[in-house]
């Protein structure tokens, strides 16, 4: 999926929900688990309740790799049933990988081509040529770490180097890979405070925002510092809307989440 | 397995060559494709013909999961016979991953308990609490990114924080973490001259070196500046070993390779 297309979605929906499936077994409604594939079986209500609340749905692998070879193919389904039923949608793979040049190649590979996700995250730690392969996919995205959501973002992303914050480093830095034009962002949201000056480096990528709600962060802060002209925000809630209740209600008690996100995304686009 | 134990071995086979199991269809030999399954085929000829002259094995997953489910499968049955069938031999997951808490988690459940590998990598990025999920594994290795043998490492690993380097600040920072006992490192061939400098912070730890071989790395210059007094390296090679040839013999010509490296290591532990 292209960016205008991805923004031609949000101002159709009025929404940048990205909801993220993250699906613990232990966690998901009890009458699931005689399913087949409980993963899947719950990933698809959710879906189908929510899709037309948000613009993107972001699994993140390390749940479903939790599950081995069932996991694999629990989420090989999950991206099969989006790009068949709701093709509109943008998919986002949470995998956080990086690598050396050719190995990169093979995750992008993986994730933007066999299994046809629109993007997915990676960690800039390696630099360059560990990026750049996952840039070089036409028409899809690499959404690299810049400033994450947890406590351990303090350990070394905002640690100064020659006077610039190693988080805004990567945004500078990445700025002259090739194919820069795919690059977007992932600030999270309990790190609000920070988005002003990260719109003065890249005023114009798409910044993918997790941590509103569980982890704390709150969608008006996110907006006020980090909206821009094409909106320029996919904003991630997981828990909150996927485990909103553990009864045969889930799907519903989802979307309801889903709606009260998304009314509150309305009035920031009106 | 413990540190003490992987020792042990280092010592009786007078060797510390890791063989990278980095499996690629379009480089095995044209034969194994008829195999129900080519990818475990050529990875248990490889490790029958190497495992008396290499303490450890190393598949990225990456290769793995280009080939999805089955890549899945195939790095299943490479643990599964290696932890049965050579349980003295030290398994490493180069899966380079790193998450928020809960999540990274999940990634070491995978990897360390579910899988059985005996540790797994970990990019240093996102910070202690991302680390720590993985280091609470008894009797398990996190080995941790610190500075690569890719060209992209200069972009953020060797930049100045505070007077000292990214990567030296992982070094640092990283031993302070809880059951931070349970670390290693990596640590590039291709910057052989920077170990010095690198065991004056961590003395003790074992490095995972990439590097030797087909990226241009020297075996003799990493023991010159690396060795410490319990060894504490693990060299990998993986293109050179594993194809050596591309004929009916691969495995012969593998352990061939493996062989001289094996050799050259004996002198340096002599």
């Amino acid at each position: 999926m292209t960016t205008t297309e991805l923004i031609t979605q949000i101002k159709k929906k009025k929404s940048f929900l990205c909801i993220g499936l993250d699906v613990d077994l232990n966690k998901i409604p009890n009458h699931l688990l005689q399913e087949d594939d409980p993963i899947f079986a719950f990933n698809k209500a959710i879906i189908d309740a929510t899709h037309q609340l948000c613009v993107a749905y972001k699994p993140n692998t390390a749940f479903y790799e939790a599950y081995g070879i069932k996991g694999w193919q629990a989420l090989e389904k999950t991206i099969n049933y989006l790009n068949k039923n709701y093709p509109e949608i943008y998919t986002i793979a949470d995998a956080k990988r990086g690598d050396i040049g050719n190995t990169s190649t093979m995750y992008a590979k993986a994730f933007l081509e066999d299994l046809g996700f629109d993007s997915v995250t990676v960690a800039p730690y390696m630099g360059k040529d560990s990026v750049e392969p996952f840039l070089a996919f036409k028409d899809k995205h690499t959404i690299l770490l810049a400033l994450t959501s947890n406590q351990g973002a303090f350990d070394f992303q905002t640690k100064t180097i020659d006077g610039l914050e190693l988080y805004k480093q990567v945004l500078e830095t990445s700025k002259s890979w090739k194919n820069s034009e795919n690059l977007m962002y992932v600030v999270g949201a309990t790190k609000a405070e920070f988005l002003g000056d990260i719109r003065k480096i890249i005023p114009d990528s798409f910044l993918l925002v997790p941590g509103v709600g569980a982890q704390g962060g709150n969608l008006q802060d996110v907006c006020k510092y980090g909206m821009n002209d094409t909106v320029g925000l996919l904003i991630n809630s997981s828990r909150g809307i996927i485990y909103a209740s553990t009864e045969e209600d889930f799907a519903e008690a989802a979307a309801k989440k889903a709606k009260e996100l998304q009314l509150q995304m309305a009035l920031e686009l009106s």
